[in-house]
């Protein structure tokens, strides 16, 4: 009975929540855009953002059965630079594996442009994403960056 | 024809639009709130966010016809409360006069409680409000509170 089945955008949707909320417990405040749906809005907002004290997270938020490359639109990496150009603060590709608990933080430098203009998370560089659990302790001033990556 | 004029609601959300939209071009980072109209929700949020260069404004927004005291929830400022004591920044309730271009922010702490729990902000406590234009120029760092009250 397949139209039982949850869609990607609903389950997507599901994992997002998620995610806002585990923020949420770490003492963050956070909002999630309106879903739209549309590109056509006038001002454009990242999936998710996160705040602590003045620290800004803004996140795309996508999610893989795999650990595979990621491919993102070229809109949505626009709308995020343009957002922490504004506010200041961090932009994210976050990526949910599912079946797992883990969610990857991956930086916009570390994107790779593909012939097609699109930009692309090599399954290399999501490995080596930043956990969610070291980016709020990142954030939070708990542990330094290099604590997770020796 | 009743039905065809706008609801309240309606009209509430356009100029909560427009505030976003002259925050966004004065370059502020904006994010309004998903428009559930729950009070169930897990997570609360502001109806706006306005973020520059990492300070933060959260605003619960209300329009008025009139200059006159405005009833607010508790809840409405509990949430809010909630999401600066998290990001830090400050909090606001902004005010639209309806048939003005104005817009009035009126700090937290300058809510008074009514005796059936709500919060309200008086007439005089409203015109003393700081003006949209004040406020982008006293974030940006161009003006101070000082140069607006004098």
């Amino acid at each position: 009975m397949r139209g039982n089945l949850p869609s990607n955008r609903t389950r997507g949707f599901a994992h997002e929540r998620d995610l806002a909320r585990k923020f949420y417990d770490h003492g963050f405040a956070v909002m999630r855009a309106p879903a739209s749906g549309s590109k056509a809005k006038h001002l454009q907002y990242p999936d998710l953002i996160a705040i602590y004290q003045g620290k800004i997270i803004a996140c795309e938020v996508k999610t893989t059965r795999k650990f595979r490359a990621i491919y993102i639109d070229k809109y949505q990496v626009d709308k995020l630079k343009e957002f922490v150009n504004r506010s200041g603060g961090e932009a994210y590709i976050a990526i949910k594996i599912i079946g797992s608990s883990d969610w990857f933080f991956v930086p916009l430098d570390q994107l790779e442009k593909t012939e097609r203009g699109m930009y692309k998370v090599t399954r290399d560089n999501l490995s080596k994403g930043i956990r969610l659990e070291a980016l709020i302790s990142i954030v939070k001033g708990v542990k330094r960056l290099i604590d997770f990556t020796k």
